[in-house]
């Protein structure tokens, strides 16, 4: 077995505190990863706050993995030294018909794909007891000093993004990135982001690159100047434009797509208003039930409400390579791991510009109690 | 001018009951049409008591109209004696994206296409002062002796079609067969349509000639037989469903294609469930908020829930030409004009199987006095 350390929340009222776990030894396949860097995804919040009722504790968060390989299998895709990724996944049925067809984040196997932390995603009796389908425990996440995962499922990263700023791109990047592609998002289209955190932050970035024509809404006025500086062309501010039928009839029927980036539950009425016929308006954020929709908005224009999960491996492998090819990076904030607590507090407030990416040096600082004396 | 008989409520709260109106004599391409059956569609109830709040009154209901032409343009599209239908528009702004494109019922004009009846349908200060873009009065439906329509708005009832049988698939009919064809249903889909009214069992019919595969989701048990008999091959009553999780995880993610047609705020989060990936829900039932969503059904698949309104002219001859062709048939049950307020009580409780088509002819038998002692 492989000692690893860590930061994990006992439970859904807890501190995420230092804990030592165990990991199996790589299996044929299998890679061994040391972190460097995790990226703070407001997914990892739910998760420990139990939000999605899924929860199994210890709950150790991280699925924006950045590492080096320091154990590879001989002759595999990877050799030691190399700097590669871990998102969201770390295994999938691999039979079903989307994971025949790479779209691995559809996964139709009994317990869907394994999720980096507290896998299996789906909750089942087996998770309760620990032990999922895949033969392994539940799983334990990147906010830790190392992974192992099987290298169908590790993520190549491009000599032209830092490890730091690649960390964000392997959540935040493709499950922004693969809604833009799936609803072919083109040049000249006009594209609408609602939210800008951590997934609208790079929404923007990835659809102006490209092509597009980007409104961003948001509730803060003070994020009108760091929109436009991510290439917002338009920035409205919801409360104001929905108290103004004037501005809100302007924009109607003039957006080809719209993904909404807001992690919570939210009203998308106005949103929908703005879709020319027949085009979709995407919900990545949310994941839990939503405002009412007006049906009348949705069937007078013959238009679509749809949601998308994170992106498959390819697209992962896909946006690396192509936020390199753009000079794209996440804005990132880095944080040492005694700051999490800290850090987490100011995703939800939406303090955070745009994401927090742990420094994983920072866990050989830590100990149980110092953690809680000095950091926090 | 010409003298118009038919029915109207004079407020929300009012029966039906016989007014004369005055319609304005035929233009150069309109059609004179003396109207023989008029069917009975949720909408009328929905718009005579302003569950909308758009309703001009008096409102005289009526857009699934069947009659025969009285006057006519010389070298026009139809001539005298012809058996006509009209549907729910009768004209549209003919300039916008989506009229050019055939699909009128999605005009982008400034007050959209023109209803039969309550025309403008989208509120506006010019429907509130009785006149509208289309240089008219507010419109007065098929609850009447006549109707004048410009004959692009006129469709040809096929010979192989009774013009009292042809009535409700103006509406119940194109309704439903407009979102089969649009996303593509084809022989050997599985179809699911919830909720077994007017459109409900329309959407059977077609569904099954177009080769699907058609479970019916209804709340009332005692409709099981009539939907086998209208052709599905399960039928499943959504109280002892939802109470099965069994039998609702054995359906989960089997639909490629699922039409809502519950005519009132309803809950979908069960019926999304059933589609496959990248599949679809269309709501073509209801216009109003519908009961909350929950995006974790929608995203983890990536299915889409989506809306339709009623169908172009083009499709409307389609759905006409398709029926007598199939040989289908919307199941009605004819009624004098007399009986019209029991029957929109009937309809309302779901007690019709499956639509009421008004006999016209019966409109001499009545008059202001009598309507009200012997009829309802």
């Amino acid at each position: 077995m492989i000692s690893t350390t860590g930061y994990a929340a006992k439970h859904s009222y807890s501190r995420l505190k230092p804990i030592t776990i165990e990991r199996e030894e790589p299996k044929a396949d299998e890679v061994l990863i040391d972190v460097l860097y995790c990226g703070v995804c407001h997914s990892d919040i739910h998760q420990v706050k139990n939000e999605w009722s899924n929860t199994v504790y210890p709950c150790m968060p991280g699925h924006e993995v950045v590492g080096r390989v320091a154990r590879a299998p001989e002759s595999g895709k990877f050799k030691v030294g190399d700097i590669v990724g871990v998102g969201c996944m770390i295994d999938s049925c691999r039979s079903c018909e989307p994971c025949r067809d790479g779209l691995e984040q559809y996964c139709e196997g009994p317990n869907s794909w394994l999720a980096t932390y507290n896998g299996p995603m789906i909750p089942s009796k087996k998770a309760k007891t620990g032990t999922n389908m895949y033969g392994r425990d539940n799983t334990f996440g990147g906010y830790s000093s190392n992974l192992v995962v099987h290298e169908d499922f590790v993520l190549k990263i491009p000599d032209g993004l830092s490890p730091e700023a690649a960390a964000p791109i392997l959540c935040a990047g493709v499950t922004t990135f693969s809604p833009l592609r799936h609803w072919q998002v083109k040049a000249g289209d006009r594209v609408g982001v609602v939210g800008l955190g951590g997934l609208g932050h790079m929404a923007v970035k990835l659809a102006r690159a490209l092509g597009a024509e980007v409104t961003v809404f948001t509730t803060s006025s003070e994020k009108e100047e760091d929109a436009r500086k991510l290439g917002a062309s338009h920035v409205a501010i919801e409360k104001e434009v929905q108290a103004k039928q004037e501005e809100l009839a302007a924009l109607a029927g003039s957006f080809d797509f719209i993904i909404s980036t807001v992690p919570e539950k939210h009203d998308i009425n106005a949103f929908i208003a703005l879709l020319k016929r027949e085009k979709s308006l995407v919900i990545v954020g949310a994941l839990e039930p939503m405002a009412p929709v007006d049906n009348q908005a949705v069937a007078f224009h013959r238009r679509n409400v749809s949601g998308s999960l994170i992106g498959s491996i390819k697209e992962t492998q896909e946006v690396l390579d192509f936020c390199a090819q753009h000079g794209i990076a996440p804005e990132i904030e880095i944080i040492p791991i005694q700051q999490i607590n800290d850090a987490m507090k100011k995703v939800e407030s939406g303090e955070v510009h745009f994401r927090y990416v742990i420094d994983m040096a920072s866990l050989e600082n830590s100990d149980d109690e110092g953690s809680e004396k000095t950091n926090v």
